[in-house]
């Protein structure tokens, strides 16, 4: 019968101290950033993506990654398992001062938004990426490849699945452990999402791999479910639906967490996340933040308790 | 494959100008109404539930029943097919003196909502329902049965499927021609879809289903997907996401009419609506309510022209 054979269990991966407050205007310092990330731990939230060794010319929001990551790890802590997006191999230098033992590395799938996000072409950045990811591996470093516009920049017409997949096995040649796909402009449905997950599960171990979809147009749910039935168990997410969508301002970006989480559970697919903890969570994001959140049981909650 | 036997078609069945504009606080005068049923009509949406003929004491928004009707169904005016909500036989007399041929009645699956809603056990709500559809079937109507709160009240759990499958046996022995399976707290998910819709489905044809999500925690795009993969080939939205969530103000109601098209032509599925004008009746919508709507293409769409 219909979902028979959904995964019991799904690891969700939360990328809102990253991927959230780097699109904040005013930047956060890092006692807000720890309030924020100790609110998902508190929840059962079990892999946060908290920072970015970006240059902080580039995004001065969050320049106090060293300082952050020592503060997260300091003894007697509860926590969870951390990375960050580590860019460049000066990124990769400042990494290895810290006690981060994960990066994500980066590519578009878009040649278009590569030039326009990266300036460079698709080819030139993973050869920059192939240095990055083979000096960490060497250091015993997790590495999560993440390729962004895997369902198009402008349409879900402009990248083919084909080209998806030979940038995934590009990624995992290079040494990445997991691939996640993102649907940066939110404009995946769920038959695109399985003709792509269809191929890069040719490569790949389900386990291996994560999906990253925005909500922009409604569908980050209906998504998921299709990534769900073809066995995939990760799911990128950020809490409130903090984030993720700098190109429209106004519009819906990430997934919200808390989304997820209510439709795991109530399919009866297990997260380790208390829903209860992780609403209080995207309450203390949204009075950080100072303001409304997009994520829709942060905000039905939020009704229900008016 | 994954979605290989999905439907190639979908109706799909508006109810803004009753749903929605019944939830907003000032009424919009008749030729307002008539715009946006226009717009509607415009887009291609082949079937809309137009008003209710509730008493104007309760609902005071629709009082103008025959007024739009008379209207709407003006000689030399494109028109599609048109239902209304008819609570009771006062409401039925009155349909009849109009030139509608189809109707709408309705009954919760909970208890408890049934009694808040309508002051009536379900038992005795079906037997008032009775008369009405015999009389409207005696005199040729279309009547489709509605089903409200579904997937629960308080949580998807406080309703059995099988309660909701012999509600939908008395609604189609009654002489319903149709039912349409209501998620009015907007707490389904999609194995809870597929548990309720299997049962129905043995009982009914798939083509005379249809389901009626709210976006309240953002699944609904994700029940559509599990109800297509039943068989399911006809749902309820409203434009924009106007409207549906009396509950809970602030909060998400009823599906977008944009997100769900945007999701089933990115799917392939045709609707026989053009999304573009689709997203311009939004935009008469937004601007008759005088404001923001939740709907996310709706908002995708505003904030890239922006």
């Amino acid at each position: 019968m219909l979902f028979d054979s959904l995964p019991d269990r799904v690891t969700v991966y939360e990328v809102s101290p990253r991927d959230g407050l780097q699109n904040e205007s005013a930047a956060l310092d890092t006692a807000a950033k720890v309030q924020l990330v100790d609110a998902l731990v508190s929840a059962g939230v079990p892999r946060i993506e908290v920072t970015s060794f970006v240059s902080p010319k580039w995004i001065p929001q969050l320049a106090d990654a060293e300082a952050l990551i020592a503060k997260l790890h300091e003894e007697g802590r509860a926590s969870a398992r951390y990375s960050a997006l580590c860019p460049n191999p000066r990124g990769l230098t400042r990494v290895l001062d810290t006690s981060l033992r994960e990066i994500a590395v980066f590519v578009s799938a878009s040649d278009e938004h590569n030039q326009k996000n990266l300036n460079h072409t698709i080819d030139d950045t993973l050869a920059g990426m192939r240095e990055v990811v083979h000096t960490a591996k060497n250091r015993g470093l997790f590495v999560r490849g993440c390729i962004s516009t895997v369902w198009g920049f402008r349409s879900q017409d402009d990248v083919a699945p084909r080209r998806v997949a030979e940038i995934g096995r590009a990624l995992r040649d290079m040494g990445c452990d997991e691939l996640s796909l993102g649907d940066t402009m939110g404009i995946a449905t769920p038959t695109r999402v399985r003709d792509v997950v269809v191929r890069v599960l040719d490569d790949h171990p389900a386990g291996a791999v994560s999906l990253h979809m925005h909500d922009t147009r409604g569908t980050a749910l209906a998504n998921v479910v299709a990534a769900l039935e073809l066995g995939v168990c990760s799911f990128d997410a950020a809490i409130g639906g903090l984030g993720g969508c700098p190109y429209a301002p106004g519009a819906a970006g990430n997934l919200a967490t808390e989304d997820l989480v209510y439709m795991l559970h109530g399919m009866g697919i297990e997260t380790g996340i208390d829903l209860d903890k992780l609403i209080a969570a995207g309450d203390v994001a949204a009075a950080l933040v100072g303001r409304e959140l997009p994520g829709k049981v942060h905000r039905a909650s939020r009704a229900g308790r008016r």
